[in-house]
């Protein structure tokens, strides 16, 4: 009798380590909360070249991949010179690529924001969007295909 | 025998409008999703404007008005010297300042991109944040203060 | 007998009008020194706009036109809900197309910034730099093609 | 007989090393020519941290240290992931703080970009300029302050 074979839950993530700098800060002295959709995409690409398929692989794979949505949690504000984690996580991935975001300070841990993006493939050639995700993207992350 | 009084719907919204540049495309030659914040913040401020508490007012009453969430749902791409209109709303006020925001293409109204954003009132003595909206929101407004 | 005929200067400019936004400012309260290369490309595009000969048309017509120089200097700061004016005045053309700039308050007309930018031709199927402007620039300007 | 007492060159320089994210780029695939005044600050902080005089210990010194000029010379465009080098060192102190900027490509080290910034004192009581940098500053720097 053999024990039940059980999938590992899949699961891909990356962090990246950022400090803030003072052009991010506003005259609240605290970064400008724009300014988070550029420290999640520096960890989504870190994201993406883990698994090869960053915007180069994307491009010559035939299909961008615009974010489609974006949400973004502000728990606390992060400040001049601090040292900040950026963790992203593929959390969706068989009819768009869905993200997670969650920024903390490097020292104590601190949750400061959380976020999420959505990104659809859309083909190069048709500039049709794709309702499923394309081949590739199963391919690069090691899962099957959906039937 | 008279019809009963009705309340208008109270209503506070402001409109501007940009041309896309060239400084806010991205690689795909559309707007990268990260400006929208500052269209949205663009639209946000002709509001406060009009209604008298914008930053330097909010300042001086007390209060900063930190944005603790956005929501930015991206419907189709805007692209270069494009004329686009932002909308700002005011869609709640109580307890939190919630702005809705409308995109639309200058020309054929097609709506570009949707979004929204909260503030809470945080004291600037204190540093507390405020758990319903301080009076002086309220008479900007011209609305009666929650009992 | 009749006055010589003089040859009035050439001269192409343009004008913008900006109010300052709160995303631009730093902790000081005043706008960002990086921010500027914005504004005065906001300029430089009504300009270009106002000879026919914007990015879409530079691309049409076989050449890029990267800058390759920029220079500013800060007089005075911007600062919060300010309105300004931008004037980007083309100054040299035959080998590379230089322009300047100044930012002046919209109301009291005191200078707050000037800046110059070169830019010089690329072209796209052969990469190569281009030792004088290409004929199109000239034709846009309406000035004879130096020989 | 002893040989002449030479003073050393004093050299204050810091390197800072930088990835092109997606972010950055326009629609010409590089670098959007504004952006380098981030990368620049970026490596400027970098060295006033190494010497203990950074926005915080400036504000605590009782000045503000406004850039008043920047120059940027691109030699040769940045793309999509390239690591780059950015490197910052002083080059004028006495009356101003000038520092001289060069980007340089992580594997190659072929030279992408130079630039330079000046730095002038501000007394945060008076809001006026200073003529000569203050005390403080070649206190951070270990010279003697000129007579």
């Amino acid at each position: 009798m053999t024990d039940p074979v059980v999938s590992p839950a899949r699961s891909w993530s990356a962090e990246i380590a950022l400090k803030i700098q003072f052009y991010d800060l506003d005259p609240m002295q605290v970064v400008w909360h724009g300014n988070y959709a550029r420290y999640f995409e520096q960890a989504r690409c870190a994201l993406l070249d883990s698994i090869g398929y960053n915007y180069p692989e994307m491009k010559a794979s035939g299909y961008a991949w615009p974010v489609i949505d974006m949400h973004v949690r502000y728990l606390q504000p992060a400040t001049f010179g601090q040292d900040v984690i950026v963790r992203a996580e593929i959390v969706e991935w068989e009819h768009r690529l869905r993200m997670q975001y969650l920024i903390r300070d490097a020292s104590t841990s601190l949750r400061l924001t959380k976020g999420s993006t959505v990104q659809v493939a859309v083909s190069l050639e048709s500039k049709l969007m794709c309702l499923q995700s394309p081949s590739i993207l199963f391919e690069k992350l090691g899962v099957p295909e959906p039937l």
